[in-house]
């Protein structure tokens, strides 16, 4: 027997395939809808590439390797640093803002947990070039149309949008000084998990007093515009600093989007590169993993690829957002049906049944026959089997009459067609 | 500056994607129309799984590696054996034919040549379960239409068929001993490439006698059916063994392939697996690589997966094609064009114009906007440099009659439309 496939790779049969078929056909719809451009970089890239940005310990994830020319090398765990390449090279002659989005394998090497994938696909929207809070309702837009095209709606799945800039701002208000700031970030990010005595207890040994921590509680809470400004009354300048976070909340409602968005002070991203907003999609039972994360990293490709441009975007992956899917029974049955099967009588029939079979491919169809010769009974059989729509039986005294007959299998009528028309009128059929 | 890219992979640009799309649109088109169904595997594969096959000598041509749980892996440099794997693992519950497809991305890695690639696309056909003739014409006819969908006719490249069974038969009757017929195999593959004298001279350092060396060089000529019976006659029974091959040409005849079809014995396809048909395409004037190759595996899967299935399929590479497709200008110019670009006259337009922008995103057109504040003019002249069809102008005047203005921009003309009219206007016009 062949060897099993790695631990945490996938084989995808055609039944599972068909499902890949669907996300990304329609993330690149919708991608496509916003005037996104697709791109894709190479799977294996320098080790340096990644190291350069998040330092050494990440090397501990990835999947890396010396190659036979010696060089320290890694499958791609995100694109961002690809990305920067390709923008850095090129970054005079393209138009800004650069709407670009990819699809790309991406691949990991954690100690293997039970279930957990090495690799996963990920759609990947970026906007580079545009500074203004409406880039971010675009992105922000774009990743909840890229979720919402699935059919899922507003109980399905929610975005939650905060802005660092907006939190840097009120632990100063706080007092809370820079080891402290790391800690709350922390607590943070992890407050819907955790339970709230362990968030504070990890607060108090930080040494945060506890009036700070107490409205660190209440702005946990937060889910609207008004609700943040009454909570961060008198800290800092926050609401000031919240002026960009108001016009893109602003722009996602004048969008029509509203109900898909909340205000939520608590999302933080784990990476450290983010400026300005970020964001995660969950799904709304807040039974899965994050659907999505994303934000804005306006130094980012200054400090990767040498060009000094805004740049916002996110990742989407494969794995949650199927499992979000299957839960809501919004993954589609197996698309891969076809639409004549051709069946011959006599082992004269079987010339024509090729030159029917190609004149039909030709004009488009999917168009399957027997391979070898078999009763007309048999080979009707495996046009159910194969899902036709239509058989089309080529026989001696139809060939007589320049006839074929054509049944429509799940009706289960049958019509004579003349031979000279039988293509037109199958186009016609399966159209109807 | 990041790290440039390795040597031998590409990066793809929007520009250069679009050709991609077009690449991998058509095929999954093409196999689609014949009743083939997409699967994919992992891009990383155990060694084993190649080296069970062709021997550790193929580990000098392999993108391989140790990785960090001590495994021996590869970056697969060919599809057949994870196919073999799947088919194993689920041969009982899988219809016969086995109808597949993939576009795996397939990696090597040989010594540096100027411009020599490591990585590149490929799609992979396969036909598994079916013994007979009409299968090889199946897949030959598939493989021919996977080329001449992108608009190449006869004229611009061929399919050079060949039997392994019929070739085996051939050198026995001409009396070769085993040697001597993997000498003719070798010296039969380059024949086209080498000079005639090189050869016959090879022949003759292997002791084939004259009257062989003859015959073997007008059995290279032969390019018809009628040519063969009469070049092979009285070599063993090589026109008996040649039924199917027969069969097969017959068939491509009556689909209407016979075109593009040449005999042509001296296809012999390196590796060793092939067993029966073999086929390569390539273009018509010989100045390039081989387009695509394939053939009949009937022993592969029994020894790879365990399964006794004949089989055979062809793998059909996206670098020669695009060569060609270039030679003759067939590649498309960049389809990214957006269809509509809204443009707001004061600020106050701005909220209507994403109102807009994401209810014509929603009825599937592809939109564009400014993203921050700019004057009309300016919006104007990005809609054109992002090759917007139309342009929808958002103003004061117009929006207190509840209308507005649309531009077509390669007319020059203009049209006052009503607000609540304008979806179904628009979608209208893009399609006219």
């Amino acid at each position: 027997m062949p060897p099993l496939p790695l631990p945490g790779f996938r084989d995808f049969y055609p039944d599972e395939f068909s499902l890949r078929t669907h996300l990304f056909g329609t993330w690149r719809a919708v991608a496509t809808r916003y005037g996104f451009q697709e791109y894709d970089g190479p799977p294996l890239e320098p080790l340096e590439l990644y190291t350069a940005k998040s330092g050494e310990e990440i090397v501990t994830q990835l999947y890396n390797f010396t190659d036979k020319g010696g060089r320290e090398v890694a499958l791609r765990p995100e694109m961002t640093p690809t990305l920067a390449r390709m923008v850095a090279a090129r970054a005079n002659g393209l138009r800004k803002p650069i709407r670009w989005f990819s699809i790309p394998q991406l691949y990991r090497y954690e100690r293997q947990q039970r279930g957990r994938l090495r690799e996963h696909f990920q759609l990947n929207c970026d906007l580079i070039g545009e500074p203004g809070p409406i880039g971010d309702a675009e992105i922000i837009a774009l990743a909840v149309d890229a979720v919402r095209a699935f059919g899922l709606g507003p109980s399905d799945f929610r975005v939650r949008v905060s802005d660092r800039r907006v939190l840097s701002e009120l632990l100063a208000g706080l007092g809370l000084d820079r080891a402290q700031v790391a800690v709350a970030y922390q607590v943070l990010d992890k407050f819907g998990r955790a339970p709230r005595e362990v968030s504070v207890g990890r607060l108090r040994d930080a040494a945060v007093g506890p009036d700070a921590i107490g409205r660190l509680l209440t702005l946990s809470g937060v889910r609207t515009w008004d609700a943040f400004r009454e909570a961060a009354a008198g800290l800092g300048d926050a609401v000031g600093a919240a002026e960009p976070l108001r016009r893109t909340l602003a722009a996602l409602e004048a969008m029509g989007l509203a109900e898909f968005v909340d205000l939520d002070l608590t999302i933080v991203r784990g990476l450290a590169y983010y400026t300005g907003t970020v964001f995660e999609l969950f799904d709304a039972r807040g039974e899965l993993r994050a659907i999505c994360g994303g934000g804005r990293y306006d130094n980012l490709l200054q400090a990767l690829g040498g060009v000094d441009l805004p740049a916002l975007g996110f990742g989407l992956g494969d794995v949650v957002l199927t499992e979000l899917l299957r839960d809501r029974g919004l993954v589609p049955g197996d698309q891969s049906a076809i639409d004549v099967f051709l069946a011959g009588i006599g082992e004269e029939d079987a010339s024509e049944v090729l030159a029917l079979a190609h004149e039909l491919r030709d004009a488009g169809l999917r168009v399957e026959y027997a391979l070898s010769p078999q009763p007309l009974g048999k080979q009707l059989r495996l046009a159910d089997a194969r899902n036709a729509r239509l058989a089309v039986v080529l026989g001696p005294d139809e060939r007589a009459r320049g006839e074929l007959v054509v049944k429509d299998l799940a009706a289960k009528t049958q019509s004579a067609v003349r031979r000279d028309a039988v293509g037109a009128w199958l186009l016609e059929a399966l159209r109807g």
